[in-house]
């Protein structure tokens, strides 16, 4: 059944075609008046810039890292390896691209009536959405279908010093299968820039925004996006390259990652179906019939085929969003439209199951994904959002001072972490029993199957946010600033359930990924082992080394989030100083007489955070192999469970942190405790502040991080020794 | 070789004479003028008055919990935990009743001068220091002397069905070893004590000094301790509730943990020694000999002969401060006392083990923890010291704003994980490699084996602190104050390094604890059984609820932070508006010619900390008894793995951006950049209250959480079932 295959390469086709058309169905509307055409370029130009700036800077890092793939193993794996690099870049770029021209467009239709604007922004979001899905599941389709040799059931086979001169440096056979190797190496490329993009980008946007507040707030008293602050602009490209182009590229690594780990599983118990365990697990999976060898492809294809489902229920959410009238709630239609997706895509997946020879476990499996995302979303919603009692504490202690305001926020963000905690660990349990750990990874295909809405929704919000700040900038009627201020914001919720469904799945395919890593060692004879990784053994070979591991897994993300605070910090220093400068050097500006420098502000920033991106990729990459090499293969294993475990907390806890001390600032500002310019609103701004970088930079960068380090690792597992070798 | 014990009998009966005696020396010096005596008196009442009524709170859930174990165990492990309990609170006692005689005896002594106020001040730490080390060993002792019979290893079995009731409800046999359960109980007594002393203790010293700090400070600019503040002595009280009182338990706690983490193991190497494994183990420990049936007693009693090296190495160290002669600096004689102790801890030791039948791997193991500890300690020291880089970047970033100065402390706590991560995991590989689990557990008792002295420093901090209070309150010279600020000063890199120790020794002992927990499932056959615990298994019964369960351990910990972090905000809260309300009440107040009212404030802040501390200290109870039912034994330790792995990472997180804020508000309060009263100065104020909770609450709280939660975990082993019954 190779042929499903034309349904994914169909499907992409198609989201990528739907997205063209939506870009251009925005693009027609009109960008305003000239001032507004002008602020528009300026931010477009620096976006432009800087991811310009940002590609060429690891164009050569990702050729390095091709060539290095080609010496060890095979041309198609490097080849794998740039086609996902590239296209993650690209869905980047184009989301950039279409938020950067729809931004002025919907502050224009704003100056008419809401829902113009909101679909001019939706339109904008939906370009991203619908690329993001379309590229990752061509991509794909495409490695697949170029390398079909490499993944033909009657070729499978452990290859054997593919590269003998390898094999004989590090002294030992290297075994793997190659299908594995190929997609792992796609989803790696795609993972790596998603981890530049979304770390350089949000290190960018958060500088420029803390800069531009501290002196252009703060010490001169100028409202957000005041065109005399030097930082305006910068401020508004950073939206563009950490928000739209971080989270387009981060979210397409996701993608990725979700159904890799489920065709990296399927291959190796295709390769295995011999062994007693694997069969039963197979059982599991195909309702007791096994797989015959005919049905080969169903194990590889379907996932795409679940995933091309998601599309088609994405597109059909966005278009309900478009073609609604407008008599409900502006929120209501966002809402409905990411249900219908969700709904449609169960629907959807319930046929595809039924038709296929996998057993309804699958369906069910992907169900649990479903429901769980939704629950750590509506969780999400409920710590952060004005609504509810949380932000509204956090308020409260803002009124008593900042610090017990900060700390409450904290305390909000670890709270928070409970309900998240169970549901994972549920739905764990429940995937597990349903189908062992192909049952998890499909629960993490499920979570992201309709990213192409989600995606939209949350890219909708960053464009109504800079539409917010050309309306400043260009001194239109406060009327137009109020409605896209309305507009950013009733696309909160739905966006804190896409991030729920980003949470969720992270987790669920990281431990697909690490299981999917375990596997990945192959015996001399040729034979999948099927390791079980033991903490606390009686071998002393094992045991120490794989609980040091476990402590060292659990560090890294610490030290990698202290790196991504101390680059926000750094540059906005930088910011600072500049900003204060300027002020100083032209008296004008301040007054509105002279322009500032803008370009200045951008290019500091730029420089910067491309520099400060460096280390926390540097250890990402390097802990693997250090651990591998060191401890061996039991080791690197506990090393990604104890990193996943940290991850997952502290991405939960900073994002909610960040947004629940972000709403609080919001709810203060709507009038509570003496609204704008209290004592209380002093302190939310001061949370809002020290909230900022863990909620945008921290969070979502965790996420990229542990299956980053997972996918590195099943690629070079066969590089690593079994047993560690810092023992004679 | 039973007659071993008399050596630690000696031993504890030494430390705690040698206790008295300090506290006679101590008790002898002046209490000053008569104003000193009102303000000690006030801090006395109070402190005696909360930890009475603690005490009294607590006392029925231990009787409780007592009547439970009897139940279902037998009485003797019944009696252990309330020795346990009693002596935990007990050094608790002794600690805040010495704490509180000493401050205003320092207060006088430095009105003459500062080598005699550091004598007074390490008297009365001594005090504490020397109680917990001697009760904590006298009570072991007592346990082990008291009930022998159970220890003999002719007796030594596994006993079924003991209380055939419990057996019959729970639908299964209960095995285990009975010694085992005695000394287990023992622990989980001072444990529980511990939990609430270091949890009660620490909202309200927190809550105190933020209600005192946020009215009196920031809204009616009174000095510190400015005895016009109505909390003035709450905030003096809760130094020796939580600091001392807390410190106290906390560390009887460790020190009681890491000694029965090693006799667990040692009792079920003994009675599993015909298992090739276990025996291979033994060999490790045993330089290759074995253990003859003979040599059983030296298994049980050598920990506790080389805890009575290091007590009379930290009496020693106690000695050398109390009669160096002042010529060097102070700070150096601090240093020099807990070097000496270490040096001769080990060198102890060394005599010990080379005279046990044990090999020297159990030696190199406990030297391995020493250092270490020193290792984590120094680092702490790095991070948190304003003679390094990172608290001076802390300050230069409150210089650009609260927020940023609050955003790098966060980010310099989380990159403070990254050195002691790699010592701890170096630490485990090597003591691993040397005596397996064994070799880890041993590391701990390193650790802690000189507690007489760190924790004679670690209290020796507050006094110096209240004293300075004391001070400010009777309006004493200028210069007393700068004596007293000065002498609290230099105890803290010794302070920083006795942290090192109690953090590094949590991670170990619980490690340890953890490998005791597994063993402690014995075959209905009487056997045994040392299962290896399998993350990510094939099995489906197994392998998802073990992940689960690592995913809800990890999550523990955050939101045990979380309800201290409320407990402390909502106490501090209505101490707030407690001061306001005085001070609205009564206008004479501020003006000096009213006296407020002390004790209302004592009184608000006793009920709601003890309030406060019910959800936290359920959660970690209740915690093992859930996933042992629910999940099964196997996931139980999944669970202890995860919420080890979670709890230290944040404990160093917590406790190291605490300590790096407050010293940038000292090294800003020093002169730089504006001194006090500046900007920077203002941000670094409230970076050092968010920081206050994390370091002093959160921080310390954790160990014992974790520590816990594995001790209940052996306890009941018995009780749970191997597999999850939520599987039909």
């Amino acid at each position: 059944m190779f042929e499903l295959i034309f349904i994914s390469a169909l499907v992409s086709v198609l989201a990528l075609l739907s997205a063209f058309m939506f870009h251009r169905v925005m693009a027609k509307h009109d960008a305003g008046t000239a001032r507004m055409k002008e602020l528009q370029s300026y931010i477009r130009e620096g976006a432009w810039t800087f991811m310009t700036e940002e590609a060429k800077a690891f164009a050569l890092v990702m050729l390095v890292i091709a060539a290095v793939l080609w010496g060890i193993f095979y041309w198609e794996v490097a080849v794998a390896f740039l086609i996902g690099a590239v296209l993650s870049m690209s869905a980047g770029f184009i989301g950039m691209n279409s938020a950067t021209l729809a931004n002025a467009r919907v502050t224009n239709a704003a100056r008419k009536d809401s829902k113009r604007a909101l679909n001019v922004a939706m339109a904008g979001g939906a370009v991203m959405g619908l690329s993001v899905a379309g590229l990752a599941l061509g991509g794909l389709t495409l490695v697949i279908f170029l390398f079909q040799g490499s993944f033909d059931p009657s070729v499978i086979h452990i290859e054997s010093k593919a590269v003998p001169i390898v094999s004989q440096i590090i002294g030992r056979n290297l075994n793997f299968i190659k299908a594995a190797l190929i997609v792992s190496a796609y989803s790696m490329g795609a993972s790596l820039v998603a981890l530049f993009d979304r770390v350089g980008g949000e290190i960018y946007t958060k500088a420029a925004d803390m800069g531009a507040d501290l002196v252009g707030k703060a010490e001169e008293h100028l409202p957000e996006d005041d065109p005399r602050n030097p930082a305006t602009i910068a401020d508004n490209v950073g939206d563009n390259v950490g928000d739209v182009g971080g989270l387009g590229a981060d979210l397409l690594e996701s993608f990725v990652g979700s159904i890799i780990s489920v065709i990296v599983i399927m291959l190796y118990l295709f390769v295995a179906r011999g062994n007693p365990d694997i069969g039963a697990l197979l059982g599991k999976i195909t309702a007791g019939t096994g797989i015959a060898a005919a049905d080969y492809w169903w194990l590889v294809i379907t996932p795409l085929v679940i995933i091309s489902g998601g599309i088609i229920a994405s597109l059909l959410g966005v278009m309900y969003v478009l073609v609604s009238r407008g008599k409900e709630k502006l929120q209501g239609v966002l809402m409905n439209g990411t249900r219908i997706a969700a709904v449609l895509t169960v629907a959807l997946t319930y046929v595809i199951v039924y038709v296929s020879p996998l057993g309804m476990n699958v369906f069910w499996a992907v169900l649990i994904g479903v429901v769980t995302g939704i629950v750590i979303g509506y969780v999400s919603e409920y710590y952060t959002s004005s609504h509810f009692g949380p932000v509204k504490k956090v308020a409260e202690a803002d009124d008593a001072g900042a610090a017990i305001g900060v700390t409450y926020g904290m305390a909000v963000g670890m709270l928070s972490t409970f309900v998240p905690g169970i549901a994972i660990a549920v739905a764990v349990v429940l995937t597990y029993w349903l189908a062992g750990l192909v049952g998890v990874a499909f629960g993490a295909l499920g979570m992201l199957s309709f990213v192409g809405m989600t995606v939209a929704v949350d890219t909708y919000g960053p464009i109504a946010d800079n539409a917010g700040g050309i309306a400043q900038g260009s001194n239109l009627p406060h009327a137009v600033r109020k409605r896209t201020d309305n507009l950013d914001s009733i696309g909160n919720t739905t966006a804190a359930i896409g991030k729920g469904f980003a949470i969720g799945s992270a987790a669920f395919s990281a431990l697909a990924l690490i299981a999917a890593y375990m596997w990945s060692a192959i015996g001399s004879a040729g034979e999948v082992q099927i390791p079980s990784i033991e903490i606390i053994s009686t071998n002393p070979l094992i045991g120490g080394t794989v609980v040091a591991a476990l402590f060292l897994g659990a560090m890294v993300p610490y030290v990698f989030s202290a790196l991504l605070i101390q680059g926000v910090s750094d540059t906005a220093n930088k910011m600072v100083r500049e900003i204060r400068r300027q002020f100083k050097a032209d008296a004008g500006i301040l007054k509105g007489k002279s322009k500032p420098d803008f370009n200045r502000c951008i290019a500091i920033t730029s420089k910067s955070s491309l520099k400060k991106m460096v280390l926390p990729a540097l250890l990402t990459i390097t802990m693997p192999f250090l651990i591998g090499f060191l401890l061996g293969r039991f080791a690197l294993a506990g090393f990604l469970i104890g990193a996943l475990l940290s991850c997952m907390q502290l991405a939960i806890y900073c994002a909610n942190t960040g947004g629940a001390l972000d709403n609080a600032k919001k709810f203060i500002e709507e009038g509570h405790y003496g609204g704008k310019g209290s004592e209380a609103h002093v302190s939310s701004v001061i949370g809002d502040t020290v909230g900022d970088p863990l909620k945008d930079t921290v969070g979502p960068s965790l996420d990229i991080l542990v299956k980053l380090m997972s996918v590195v690792s099943i690629l070079f597992a066969s590089l690593f020794p079994v047993y560690p070798v810092i023992f004679p």
